[in-house]
C-alpha cells in the first residue's frame, strides 16, 4: 500500500534525503566531514535566522530541551513556563526534574498566551530567569505570538527560550531581529529528516547564563559543543548519516527560499482549514498554526475509527489527540516536504472517510475548497 | 576513489543497513513501528546475552554513559573507575560533572587492570557503589578481563558498569552469566550502523540503585524508558530510521550466529597482529582486543604521514592515537562488517605504504602472514 504520512513529526522525507542515507558512512574526524558539518551549521543559521552558532546534538528534540535547562540554570532558579499543551507541560516537567522553581502561565489547550500576562508575571517577580514557550504547540495546533512575547520578555532581565521544534520552517521566526535568546529545534519536522538530531541557538545573553549555571551536564555541554564547532566538529561522535542528510534538506530549503517555504506552509494550512470548515468540522486551535491543524471531532464520529479508515482505505496517516484530547481531536500536519497534491490527497481521504462512516458529507466539496485556496495563491 | 574505513567507529555499513535508511520513514506511534521495535529489543538481548531489558536511546555512546550515571547515583556517591585510556577517563569526567566522588585504578595506557587491585579497593572502601570499566578500551586497543573483574565486584555490594561500546559483538561478553550489572553500547561499532543510537542493559541490582538515585534526569529516565518498552515504544521520538536499520543488522548477526561473529573478529585480529609483527612493528596494547589493533609507530616513521599515504594512495582510512598517544600509534579496526578480503586489503595497504615511505619492508610478507592465519582458520 502507498502510505502517506501527515503526522507532526516524523514528516515525509525528500528523495535526496533518503538516498543520502544509503551512501557509505564517512568517518567524522576527517576534513571531509568537517566541510559538510560547517556547511550544515551555516544552513542552520539561515533557517534559524540568526548570526549566532547553532549547536547540533544527537538526540530527539526533548534532549535539546533538557540540554537548555542543564546548561543555563542552577538548582532553585526560578523560571516561567507558558503551559498550553503537552509540550508546554514538558518544559515544566524537565524544569522540575532539574530542581528549578516553576511558575506557569496556564493557557487553555487550544488557545495562545497573552504576552501581557507574561509581562505582568515578570514585573511581579524579578527573580524569574527565563520564560519558556513554544512557537507551535504541536498538541493543539496553535501558534504563539513569539514576537509579542519576546518584546515583553526583553523588557526584563529574563531570557526567552522558544521550543520551535514543530514551528521551524513553517512559521516566521526572526530569532535575532525579535530578540529570541534560545531556539530549540528537531530534525523530523520542517527540516524534513528522520528523527535523531536536535539543535539549539543561543544569544549572547543566554551564553552569559551558561557561564554561571551549575546544573550537571556533560553530554549536553554547550561550551564543549561551541569549542568543537570552531573546528568543524562535535565533542562526541555525531549522527553522521543524519548530518549528511541535513546537508541535502538544507540545500532544498535554500533553493526554495525560506520565505517561500513558510508561505507554502501558510497556504497549505489555509487550504486544509477551509476544506475542514466546509465539512462542518471545527478547527480546534486558535490561532491555528501553519504546521499542523487540529480538528475537533463532532459527536457521532469516533476519532480513532476515522483515523483507522483513512489509513486502511487510503494509506493516509494522521495523528490523534494527546493526553485529555485523545479521542476528541485529530491532527493533520502539513509540515515539511509537502506539495499541493499531498494537500488535496489528505483532504480527499478525510471527506471520503467521513462519507463512508455515514457522516453527512457532500463528496468533493472539501476538495473543491482546498483547490480554491491553492489556485488562488500561486506558489 | 573507493574508500574503505578501518576506524573504531563508525564502521562500514552492510548494504541491507544502507538501503533500509533509504526507505520512506514510518510514524513511531503505530503498531508497525512497535513490531519492529520489539523485534529489535529482542535481538539486542541476544547480542547483550541478557534476559533483562535493553533500553534504547537516541544519542552517541557517551550519552548512554551519562544516562547510567544520572539514573543510578546521587550527589556525593562514591565510585571506582578503571582508568586505562581515553574512555576510562570519560567515566571519571562524567562522574565528576555529576558530583560523584571518584577513586581510580590507574592503568598504564596499553595495559589492562588486575582484578585483584579492584578487589583490594572494594575491601578498603565499602562505600563504593559502582565500578566503571571498559570491555575494550578503544584508545589503546586493549581488552579487559570483564569476567575476572565481575567475579571480584560481585563479592562486594557495588555494581559493575561496563562500557562495551567498542567491544560488543567483537569480544565474548556473557552479561548475565558473568553477573555484569550494566552494559552500555553504541550503534556505530559491532552493530554495523551509523552513529546515533545507544543502549543500556541493567540487572535487578542495578534497577535497585535506580530506585534510590536522586541525580536529575528526564531525557535519560530509565524508568520511563522501561515503561514505554512494554508497549513497544520509547518515551520520546526515537531515531526511527536507525531502529529500522538495526533490525537489518541484528538479522545479519543472528544469521551468522553471535559466537561465529566473535570468532571472526578473533581471527581477523590475530591475522592483523601476525602481519604487523612480521613487518617489525610492535603491537601497542596488551592483551590486544578483537576490535581494534593499536600499533606502535617506530622511530623514523611519521604516523600521520603513514595514515595519509594509506588514505591517499589506497583509500584505506585508519585511526591515529588519541591524547598523548597522538603521533605514537596508529589503530586499525577490524570491527563490524569486515571480511577476509578487507583484512588482506588493509594489511597490503599498510605494507605498500611503509615500503613507499622508505621503511625496509619486504613486499608481500605481511599479506602472506595474514593469509596464513586466515586460511588456517576456516570461518
Amino acid at each position: 500500500m502507498k502510505v502517506r504520512i501527515f503526522t507532526p513529526g516524523p514528516t515525509p522525507l525528500p528523495q535526496e534525503v533518503k538516498l543520502s542515507q544509503a551512501r557509505d558512512i564517512i568517518h567524522h574526524r576527517t576534513p571531509e566531514f568537517s566541510e559538510i558539518f560547517r556547511k550544515v551549521c551555516d544552513g542552520l543559521k539561515y533557517v534559524f535566522q540568526t548570526k549566532n552558532d547553532v549547536l547540533v546534538f544527537s538526540s530527539s528534540g526533548t534532549g535539546a530541551m533538557e540540554a537548555v535547562i542543564a546548561n543555563l540554570f542552577s538548582w532553585g532558579d526560578e523560571v516561567l513556563v507558558v503551559s498550553g499543551g503537552k509540550f508546554g507541560e514538558r518544559w515544566t516537567e524537565i524544569s522540575k526534574a532539574f530542581g528549578l522553581k516553576v511558575d506557569t502561565i496556564d493557557v487553555d489547550w487550544g488557545r495562545a498566551p497573552d504576552p501581557l500576562q507574561i509581562e505582568k508575571k515578570l514585573q511581579e517577580n524579578k527573580k524569574i530567569k527565563a520564560v519558556f514557550t513554544q512557537l507551535v504547540e504541536t498538541s493543539t495546533g496553535v501558534v504563539y505570538d513569539v514576537k509579542g512575547i519576546s518584546s515583553v520578555v526583553n523588557k526584563s532581565s529574563a531570557v526567552l527560550v522558544v521550543d520551535a521544534i514543530s514551528g521551524l520552517g513553517a512559521q516566521t521566526l526572526f530569532t535575532d531581529e525579535w530578540g529570541v535568546d534560545v531556539v530549540v529545534a528537531g530534525s523530523q519536522k520542517g527540516l524534513m529528516l528522520p528523527p535523531g538530531l536536535s539543535f539549539v541557538s543561543l544569544s549572547t545573553r543566554a551564553w552569559q547564563l551558561v557561564d554561571n549555571a551549575s546544573l550537571p551536564r556533560y553530554y549536553w555541554d554547550f561550551k564543549k559543543a561551541r569549542a568543537s564547532l570552531s573546528r568543524g566538529q562535535t565533542p562526541f561522535t555525531p549522527s553522521v548519516s543524519l548530518i549528511c542528510a541535513l546537508e541535502e534538506s538544507l540545500t532544498l530549503i535554500r533553493e526554495e527560499g525560506l520565505a517561500n517555504v513558510i508561505n507554502r506552509h501558510r497556504i497549505f494550512a489555509e487550504a486544509v482549514r477551509k476544506a475542514v470548515s466546509c465539512l462542518g468540522l471545527k478547527i480546534f486551535g486558535n490561532p491555528p498554526s501553519n504546521a499542523v491543524t487540529a480538528i475537533s471531532v463532532p459527536t457521532g464520529i469516533d476519532a480513532e475509527k476515522l483515523r483507522k479508515k483513512m489509513q486502511d482505505d487510503f494509506g493516509i496517516v494522521i495523528a490523534g489527540g494527546q493526553a485529555h484530547l485523545s479521542g476528541k481531536i485529530v491532527r493533520i500536519a502539513h509540515l515539511g516536504w509537502m506539495d499541493k497534491i499531498d494537500i488535496i490527497g489528505v483532504i480527499s481521504a478525510l471527506e471520503m472517510s467521513l462519507f463512508q462512516l455515514g457522516y453527512g458529507v457532500e463528496l468533493g466539496k472539501a476538495s473543491k475548497a482546498a483547490q480554491e485556496v491553492i489556485t488562488g495563491n500561486i506558489i
